[in-house]
């Protein structure tokens, strides 16, 4: 049912992933769909951990691409990202359009889940910034990440701003670049 | 009728955006809504368009904030982005998720107000890089905004990254200076 959910998510969206549907395609009854999972926020959840998993080996394989300096690592995976948002697009939206019914916390799991692909940008900045404390390098990330993030999402949005994945790769790469070089001197 | 769609999104966001209400508070029929405006699509740019409107306001007052250096100019509208969005959220977040129905291309005024917006990254970053060429400052302008867009976005979204506005005003100081920085370093 999760590969369904999954496929479902995939060519139509959040939108596209409807309890009957579902049901038909893995050939149970509408209501036996609560007997495999809790919710539907729990079945996004699930096709959610499947994205990250997959992100996350997307950004190892990018550092492990060869030596390179933490700066063109933060480079690499944030050039991973765009090409993962860019083929998982669907998949990728979803991660954040997901919202939890009223009242519903995030469960830990999905949530530790999340928080440990930072780690992918936060090892190179600690290389960097040696003198930064944890939470410091921590909102570093976290800055690094929505900078990245927002560039991104414009960038594939086809709206206001649509740029060609080719574009957006050599823009992120600059920007990200800037950045850290700017860190970089301030910190010095 | 532009009014009180601006106060029903103000509330509960493009969702919160119902025919049936509108009528209602305006009191005229239901279908009386689309003698006034051609449809919702039109309803909601009106409402984009003052929000956008104001925003233009916000930012141009934060430019005429005292003197400042571009570098100082493009920190303080970044802030002054993060200011109006935390102020205005859901008014602010429909600019983003408003979506034509089907087949309806966005219309050029619609447009060229958004593009209009622009200016107030790209006369800095002239001042700053006089040897780029317009198209060049115009991708430059547009990366700095995706950035600050991201780091507004998820610091403001309360799910997987929530920020006190207060941190995040200062988080997105720092990073665009780093990025001018960077991005003036290597111009030099």
């Amino acid at each position: 049912m999760i590969l369904a959910a999954e496929r479902n998510i995939g060519t139509g969206g959040l939108a596209g992933l409807k309890t009957r549907e579902l049901a038909r395609e893995i050939g149970v009854a509408n209501g036996a769909v609560y007997n495999l999972v809790e919710d539907m926020d729990e079945l996004t959840l699930r096709v959610g951990s499947r994205t990250l998993a997959r992100l996350d080996a997307a950004l190892t394989a990018a550092e492990s691409d060869g030596t390179a300096s933490p700066r063109e690592t933060l480079v690499r995976i944030a050039v991973a990202y765009c090409d993962f948002a860019a083929e998982n697009l669907e998949l990728w939206r979803a991660l954040f359009e997901h919202r939890m019914s009223p009242g519903k916390p995030v469960p830990e799991w999905a949530i530790s889940e999340q928080m440990n692909l930072f780690r992918h940008i936060y090892r190179p900045l600690a290389e960097l910034f040696p003198q930064r404390t944890p939470t410091e390098l921590g909102v570093m990330a976290r800055s690094l990440f929505s900078a990245v993030h927002g560039m991104v999402l414009l960038g594939l949005e086809q709206k206001l701003i649509a740029v060609p994945v080719i574009e957006l790769r050599k823009e992120i790469a600059i920007i990200v670049g800037a950045m850290i070089d700017g860190l970089t001197a301030r910190a010095a």
